[in-house]
């Protein structure tokens, strides 16, 4: 959402980063439904074409918008020297973030349209999805080469298995995304449910 | 779905199931904002104010009619001897369940009304994701009373870190939501991803 840095930049790029942040504003205003391009034109200062040339749809935009916001968090956390600091690096910016406002609602509305649409989903999971998985994986990578777990750890089943019940509370709602939970999923995670054998 | 049974049920009772079959069937095809209660009507053969007589809205309709299919799926399996084989026959069948239809989409659509209507928020997780909970916080209760768990076992953040992955899957689509994997999450989150320490 800022806008430090713009003053220098080519101004086709300026006008990206409005119509980024319009979209984004009024994501959070209001359901997907009810934004369309010509809000975002009007909140942006900019015409509707200057929209379509960079985004097909107002879904397309949405994905960016959402990406451009969340990838505000540190994407690749320094190195802690162990996964547990490292996950806990990642993941706590990111809950803080994805509940500071109602992007639940954002991104229920970006799954339902994903979900009746393939070729917006394959988007929203290129656009959205992987990269962060990928920032995850390198951490699953870096924690390989320390030692910490072994190489044939299934690093997708991990990933799902601490991004799943942060998702799952921020859509569901039925208990609040607290950095808190965030350390109680990163300690079970890494520990398992079960007593170790000692 | 099945209509077994219902002969000798009273008549009202079997058009309320008729309008709850009506209704899955009707979420199976399309989305939830092209349902109207007059389609689930013409389908269960029934007048509108019948439908209106027990639910006041299509969502709370479309809450209990996701409920009763999921609820075919056996909710309290038989004690396996082990937290591990309780969880694998709880999640397995549930899992196939929901990647057997475009389930994901019908609970996108809801999640995405939950996000916007408090008032149906409520009802989602008290019809919809309390009762499976408490089904699963029973197996967690055999197991602490086994010896297997520790009796202060976080039980809540345990739930998360089983479903989290499963809804995750089956919200985002990024991977399939396979036997395979149901095993794969179960056996991560109980034996943790870090090697056990002998």
């Amino acid at each position: 959402m800022t806008n430090e840095g713009n003053r220098g930049r080519p101004r086709s790029q300026q006008a990206r980063q409005a119509i980024l942040d319009a979209a984004a504003a009024l994501l959070l205003e209001r359901a997907l439904s009810e934004v369309s391009m010509d809000a975002v034109a009007q909140r942006a200062g900019v015409s509707k074409a200057t929209i379509y040339r960079w985004w097909p749809t107002k879904e397309a935009l949405a994905l960016d918008a959402l990406y451009a916001e969340w990838n505000t968090v540190r994407p690749f956390p320094r190195d802690t020297g162990s996964l547990r600091g490292d996950l806990l690096s990642l993941l706590r910016p990111w809950a803080r973030l994805a509940s500071s406002r109602p992007y639940g609602r954002v991104l229920a509305a970006l799954l339902t349209t994903a979900q009746s649409d393939p070729v917006f989903a394959t988007e929203y999971r290129q656009r959205f999805v992987e990269p962060r998985r990928d920032q995850a994986r390198a951490l699953f990578q870096r924690a390989t080469e320390r030692g910490e777990i072994p190489a044939g750890t299934k690093i997708d089943v991990a990933l799902d298995l601490l991004y799943g019940p942060l998702y799952h509370r921020l859509l569901h709602g039925h208990a609040p995304l607290t950095d808190r939970f965030v350390r109680d999923v990163v300690d079970m995670a890494l520990d398992g449910i079960l007593p170790g054998p000692a």
